[in-house]
């Protein structure tokens, strides 16, 4: 129950340990055919550019990042936690003139902010990330959308903690490229990185006058790879790939709706146990993310004590905050096949005990009474 | 029985399917701190710096070059089949001056030409392929560490198919920087760059005076992560590096010497059943791989439905040659747990069978004969 990655079903990780062919097997290669085709319905997308990077979320990143700049392209990294922050550092890496739009920890961009900045550095990208998995914070991407490419820039997006979990409409939004992980709403083991390309993403590529500097991320040769031609690039990471096919065919059977569905309802009965038990979340409502829960640690608890015993007594693990939010929040993870009612329960159960023995009481049982009422509710 | 990935061993499967810690969990921490310690005996070295990078070998091929290369500095290739000329290729993106120094496929470097050039170059860093995997032939390194490191430049080393199979001395040739990959003679599925930087090669590191191209890739950042902080970087490939260790720990077990000795056994018995049916060698004696045996495809043989049976009838995978050498040579691989006697056997049967049916003679058992005569000479 920490900031990914999240359960993985028995299936998934039978499908992780089936044996190991060749990259170049015909069987391999449907494998990646499916992966390819399951990838799209989940991002919303009909681009062939659609695959998963052989790394894990990072690469991602860097694959979009690397592949969309040239040295001096101006990119806009929207920075409003640790993962925007690190959109930044990569463009900068690659020779990009980046301008940070930043925002608190915590918070999110509005449209008008994005406008102002996108008018004034007429950048080729902007960046910013859809659910900040450092502070929880729920990102809307339409209007920024529309403002983007009204401005002819392209528009890149980090789902990474989003996908599978809630809305990620690719073509509806016209997003023009965006990386995702595998370890937290698809519910797969971490080391890859599904992302996808639109067409004016993909123009830009063609169009580049420098190569692009990582070899290994080169989405020219990845598209031989996992395009029609299957001219070997690298050796894919054959087995995870098996996972993502199994993970990703359980996010379709349940279908995206029941799924997004789901995470809401979760996310709704740990909300209710945690405010009957005095613990808010750190994030306004309609900013909040239902796959990862941000709330403020109660005054007085020894944080760094309390999610060891957590994990120590009761083998639940939370997240910390990270950056300005570290020691004042805790982030709690419902993503993928960890969003389950037993999990809710469990948590609030164990977190009472824990702040008992820190000398923090709370009504007794509220939390997880609290949380059953949604339960009942609901059904 | 292509050239990587190898069989896997069931214990390694069950390994990669145990259920995912987080990536900062202290059982996951301890599973990091062995496959160091581990990778450190089978690389032969007592350096700090050895890791699992989370990519496939060539994203370890990156790591190293991005990491030694600056913009301008010098670095020369010795290529002599795909994976020398992919050194090139990156080095080149990351801004290096490249000279390539070229041999035919299929051939070696001899250390009097390696001296040549790096006293005309004076380069920062001479890269050198241990095992080359597209060719099947043996590098000698010991000439040429010696060389290298007298005229003050950085060795650097691509043991992707050499680990595990041959020994790899890192610490008694001084290679400054090395890498390879996990599905060849550790027989591990592919996803993960075993890795090693010796102490020059760190020092090259701390004076650069850029940022590394790639944040992934960054030692910087990496040796935070595996290193004594613990630092997050990036989420690591967590049931990968479950999977590493079980391979590891087989390897050891096993025992260095013992393992190298089994990789040439079947290796010479390939060899004397190969030769009782005509097939011979594409590479000179001493210059053979024991993991990778290269032999030209018979008169007549039509290469890709001579291997499409195999695969379809047997279940038999074997490699084509790679750039000149397509459709004239054939790669067959006893990698790791590949490596043993009823791969050997089956391989020779199945092979006789196939050329049968291409009309190709050869003496009825003649190739199962002589390997089963090298096994009981050896026992």
């Amino acid at each position: 129950m920490g900031p990914g990655p999240s359960d993985i079903h028995a299936s998934v990780l039978a499908a992780l340990a089936a044996p190991t062919v060749g990259h170049l097997d015909p069987y391999f290669l449907q494998v990646m055919d499916e992966v390819q085709s399951m990838l799209r319905a989940v991002f919303q997308t009909t681009s062939d550019m659609t695959l998963a990077v052989s790394g894990t979320g990072s690469a991602g990143m860097e694959t979009c990042i690397a592949n969309l700049i040239e040295p001096g392209d101006r990119f806009i990294a929207c920075v409003n936690g640790v993962f925007g922050g690190r959109m930044a550092d990569v463009a900068e890496r690659c020779g990009a003139v980046v301008t940070k739009q930043e925002r608190d920890f915590g918070e999110a961009f509005d449209p008008e902010e994005i406008e102002r900045v996108v008018r004034e550095q007429a950048p080729k990208v902007v960046g910013i990330v859809h659910a900040e998995t450092s502070t929880g914070v729920l990102q809307p991407l339409e209007d920024i959308a529309r403002i983007v490419h009204d401005a002819g820039a392209l528009l890149l997006v980090d789902c990474v903690t989003s996908l599978g979990g809630l809305p990620v409409e690719i073509d509806r939004l016209g997003i023009d490229a965006a990386y995702s992980g595998t370890q937290k709403c698809l519910s797969c083991p971490p080391g890859l990185s599904p992302v996808t390309f639109g067409p004016r993403a993909l123009d830009a590529m063609d169009s580049r006058k420098t190569r692009v500097k990582s070899w290994y991320l080169d989405v020219g040769l990845l598209r031989n790879y996992w395009g029609g031609e299957r001219a070997y690039h690298h050796t894919a990471p054959i087995n995870m790939n098996y996972a993502l096919h199994q993970a990703l065919r359980r996010v379709l059977d349940e279908g995206l709706d029941a799924r997004f569905a789901r995470h809401r309802l979760h996310h709704q009965a740990l909300k209710a146990g945690l405010a009957a038990m005095g613990i808010d979340c750190s994030v306004p409502e309609g900013r909040q993310l239902p796959m990862l829960t941000s709330v403020w640690i109660p005054e007085g608890v020894d944080d760094g004590r309390l999610r060891s015993q957590l994990l120590q007594d009761f083998g639940v693990e939370i997240g910390g905050g990270l950056g300005p939010l570290k020691g004042r929040t805790w982030r709690i993870g419902l993503m993928g096949d960890s969003a389950r009612r037993s999990n809710v329960m469990l948590f609030l159960t164990a977190l009472e005990q824990c702040l008992k023995q820190q000398d923090i009481r709370v009504p007794v049982g509220a939390g997880a009474d609290a949380a059953a009422a949604v339960y009942a509710e609901s059904s």
